[in-house]
């Protein structure tokens, strides 16, 4: 398949509704960056890479790096995770603390931001330094030494982050959190301010495509069933509120972050990642997702 | 692949967890079936045809309907069904009630019990005869025209089921019911007491399978994308409040009912049936989720 | 205390706000009334009667009539009573739904629709004819024969009232209703559209202020002791959500209805009514709330 | 009347239900208190002082202490206050984070923690030196220069208290508090850590049983009005989700803590105090509760 062509023709299709996107002004140094940004790369794992717009940019990852911690998390502890947080959608986001304080503490699944606390505590119990274990992962993962954390960005949401605390807070006070609320907090504030592109990101997921299976390094980061299962995870889980949305016009497990980006997997085939940092009304990334569905829609695959 | 020796080992496998469940006795007529009840059946897309154990024998299929009426009413008004039902997944339960009025009546998806009844009422707005259609329907998708109403269940359900009558009330007090509370109410209680058996429901949801194809009437039933779209929303939406949990460990789309049956679907593979009544703590049939789990993990086949 | 001269005073004053209130156009019934309407009447327990404006007016006084079934379901069966409905104050209406399922369909009060059905379920299983019944004790309490039900009203609300049929049914599915949710709702529009005027009211409710004890009949309505709590219940639940905006600003126990009418007591003085058909956004009579304002401000009586 | 005997009649009867209740584990400092304690003290507005039991001991007056925060802040900035907090019942707890953000950060009332906190905030923002201010406020009210900070308990509540964190936190994610989280949380666990005995409490709340004015001082502490509102505030939210059968079975303005004290008011009468550690299921002094339900019946004295 021309995966170039096609992504070059999806790039020209979105670019109308660029300026329809709204960029997070959650954090100063998200609020900056322009919505006329747009970039897409594919990494197949028979080795062909292919990107267009601009995918060689770095931006924040956001929470698009709760597929990173929760592997971590997997490979220290396994299944047992699955005692410390849930594995269901969320519903609303206007329910999610009251669902916490309903379900005594435990978040309903890894991708919403209680669970990803609870899985960042996980990672700094496990770890002798999570913050550098982390990026160790993701730079062998994606092969390049360069990626970093962008402190201006993980500074700026430990000093506006109030809600993150309160949640933390309120996890801790049911005892499910080991570590201090600050060191939790810490850790995820940094893993959300990784500084990534799209052709990083797209290589870096390869391994959920491919069975758990990192095809250039050759190692087994995951079981054929744990990779499965982050991928049914991502599916009914990993973009918020939309998920069903996601599914239903996507077709395809992914996540996505505030920063606008998007990681999207086929199964057996590729891993697909976007950027575009104008949000829709959910908060993913708006020609993003569209530009998944126009994915999906032209080539007729999907996991449906 | 032997899918006849795969069922029968499953059958095997499965039978110690039979005394584990728990039968609903929501009404007299579902609560006086035995837990010890197995059945399970394939129906391929090239043709092949499998069962074993109670495959033959009829059950109450409750909300395995609303894939039907869903279908209908997609055939009917296309996708501005959505207009009136949401496709996100509903988080728990216990905030049903108040997702819908905080939604404004209108329902989160259209396997919760509200959004069936949303469905419903754009069936009996459309069909000239809304029991009728559905049962032709079906019985043109099992190849079976001996598939009926349990007129017993039906009653029955009619009679005690205040819950479903409040909430039907209450989506109508938002306007977003155009037919009588009653009349969408019958229809409701008879959709949920339609009787069946694994052979059938495997074969009559072959369609989705099958790109929205019937097979052997060789009828388009839905377009490639809407068969597509309905089947992601039986991924995220058709167990309850157990779809992640479903997706996680069976990896297919799929839609449970309370009198104890699973259809579950492998695209462009074929179609699944379990039955057996015994529920698991979440309302899903205990020995037919995992039958469906041994299969996925048996064939290595899922979606992820 | 000139009581005369003050209520004119007061009439004076409140004329300025009536144009801001917004008439209930819940029924067709209610929404025709103009806004203009304003009537007071002050009943003190040695027989003093007051009377300005439209106090001669007769109106639908609503929700004030769970005052009279409290009263009547507490002679039949007294504090028992309390085993199916509570008395704490409901919070946000938004909530009403969510904890009655929390509480497993024991509602909070019996002042918020789901606790006055309960209430009317008692009175239908205890008085030979309830509708007789409620008729014959408003009426003596008012001495005033000509009191009766306004059946345009009654029939408006059976014909438009979903959200009360949703809640009754909701209820009757937790198993605290005897009777048929018909039956308590036809008992429950019917109380709801008694039609009594200012004079009426306050003659009525004089047994509250007094002990118990009707003045011009002798009789205990109520003991001492039961009298004082159905004055507390009122204070802490009387106005819906406005009950602690009520006692802060009014400092009487009150009950309104949103066909503009209140009724107010002062504990061993006088008893209190009411009508301006304009609400606030509480859903209390802004000119009524206003008006008992002035009346505890310029008296300096209070409970308080 | 003769307060003192009836005082001491009381404590004999509810020395039987003193092992009923259930003292505080919140923090060790609590639950080392033994739950046969009980001390009664009245204060009358002519003068009169009567005490019986452990009323000279020193105990944690906890959520006692938002009242006099709540008249303090009324002082620095008068009605404005309610622009920043509601003064509605709250439902039940569990919807206490939902309501909050349902609201937007205002808290429901004063008397929950996250209203108190804000009331807390605003007397950060206003007193040259915050609890400096509270315990000169406290000292002069209760004529007692001895009363301080119990150091311990305020420790123990900080390194503890992550639903109160978590509670700041969320309120300073909507703006509603000035000063840092820290500074406000410091303040709150000092206030709550005050050390009094029921003489002291009797005292110090008598200008709310005074119209505002304290009759030893002399010196108007709240106009009547404001007076009048404080106690209606307490009336209506005083004693947590417990108010509306507080006032049922007292019926009088209250004030609890979890250290097992209650203040309750008798307006242009008396004030009174309880204390006994052990706790009933909403939280509040059983004994203590029950102490008040008799004085008000034996006396016949109610403000209903």
């Amino acid at each position: 398949m021309d995966y170039q062509g096609l992504i070059e023709e999806i790039r020209e299709e979105v670019r109308a509704v660029l300026p329809e996107g709204r960029v997070s002004a959650s954090i100063p140094a998200l609020a900056s960056v322009s919505r006329d940004r747009f970039g897409m790369a594919v990494q197949t794992l028979d080795g062909g890479s292919f990107h267009t717009g601009d995918a060689r940019e770095n931006f924040s990852i956001q929470s698009i790096s709760k597929i990173y911690t929760l592997t971590l998390a997997l490979t220290f502890i396994g299944e047992s995770l699955w005692q410390r947080v849930g594995r269901e959608p969320s519903g609303t986001a206007f329910n999610s603390l009251v669902q916490l304080e309903h379900e005594q503490g435990i978040p309903r699944n890894p991708f919403i931001n209680a669970g990803a606390m609870v899985v960042a505590d996980i990672v700094c119990s496990n770890a002798a330094d999570a913050r550098h274990a982390l990026l160790a992962f993701v730079r062998e993962r994606a092969s390049n030494p360069g990626i970093g954390f962008d402190v201006e960005v993980a500074n700026s949401e430990a000093l506006t982050g109030y809600r993150n605390r309160a949640l933390a807070n309120f996890i801790k006070s049911f005892g499910n959190l080991d570590n201090s609320v600050d060191e939790v907090l810490d850790f995820y504030f940094h893993q959300c301010a990784i500084g990534m592109n799209c052709v990083d990101l797209a290589r870096s997921a390869l391994f959920l495509a491919g069975r758990g299976t990192c095809p250039w390094s050759g190692g087994q980061i995951l079981t054929p069933s744990l990779a499965k299962r982050v991928n049914a995870t991502m599916l009914t889980c990993g973009t918020y509120d939309a998920a069903g949305d996601f599914a239903y016009r996507v077709g395809l497990p992914g996540k996505s972050g505030i920063g606008g980006g998007i990681v999207a997997l086929i199964p057996d085939r590729l891993a697909l990642a976007v950027w575009s940092p104008g949000l829709n009304d959910r908060g993913n990334s708006l020609a993003g997702t569209l530009a998944l569905e126009l994915f999906t829609t032209k080539t007729g695959i999907s996991i449906f």
